[in-house]
């Protein structure tokens, strides 16, 4: 579909509201269980970075912000690295609540099952056949495999917590 | 919390796998149950544009992919914008399955109540404050206003579907 066919759409504003220039999507914020293994999950396997930390100790939890950035363009100064990391798009804000990892029958729910809401998020990746097969090497668990059902462009893994992550990439395979 | 500090954290892979270069976070997937009213108001509210549409008659759903992107670096050819916009971070799919908007008792679940799991999605902009004002005068529903409770750096405003979206600016106010 056309850009003028997609704008044209029922409740499309194709004109931005000059107010909102330069708005970004920063973050979206998933609750975990064990955040080790969450770090673990979206550092060694996805290559995220963790670029803050706020602990709420009164509250009794703690926020983890996470980006796929170069190394290099990650500010070292607190300062200048907290403003960095709320002025970016493609932030993964974990927030763990301690103690919900000692507790074997506590789950967070992803979504997908009833009741239904969030579904997933995605990492675009550079060929993911590799990528896959990466996956594979390092024993994550698939929720969809490339071969499996009819979309072979795209796959589905799952985080610690059950979370779907769809795996693309952005040209054809 | 220093870079170093954070790195030392248990689960952390400081070094990113080699594998992982040039992997994006590049979306983040809601249903919606009125496709007109969440395009109404990721795009006139938030200023979104909508960037590629896939509808799938048969299995009754169709997938809506929205980017706050400067409406120049939009490739025009639908070809060079659908790799365009699987290559970007902070791309926003709305998937309506077809019919739940005539379904007076449909609701899906912002995942804030139980059963928890996803929390929120944030938009950055350059003035909280401002943003804030020009989202009253849209009589847009708040979960949280800035005066609200200790936290008076950020505001939670609710899409259509009750979803959470934290408004927040980079820098201190």
């Amino acid at each position: 579909m056309s850009l003028n066919d997609l704008h044209a759409l029922p409740g499309i504003t194709a004109q931005p509201d000059a107010a909102t220039a330069n708005f970004v999507f920063n973050h979206t914020m998933l609750r975990v269980k064990d955040i080790e293994k969450s770090l673990d999950f979206y550092t060694r396997v996805l290559g995220f970075t963790l670029v803050d930390k706020r602990d709420f100790a009164e509250a009794g939890f703690s926020l983890y912000f996470l980006a796929l950035a170069d190394r290099n363009s990650i500010p070292e100064d607190d300062t200048a690295r907290h403003q960095w990391m709320k002025s970016i798009p493609g932030v993964l804000e974990l927030t763990h609540n301690h103690g919900t990892e000692n507790d074997g029958q506590f789950a967070y729910h992803d979504g997908n099952s009833d009741p239904r809401g969030f579904g997933h998020i995605c990492i675009s990746v550079p060929d993911v056949v590799a990528a896959c097969e990466r996956f594979e090497s390092l024993q994550v668990p698939f929720q969809k495999r490339l071969a499996d059902g009819r979309m072979n462009h795209l796959a589905f893994i799952k985080d610690p917590d059950g979370y779907w992550v769809e795996i693309i990439q952005p040209t054809e395979l």
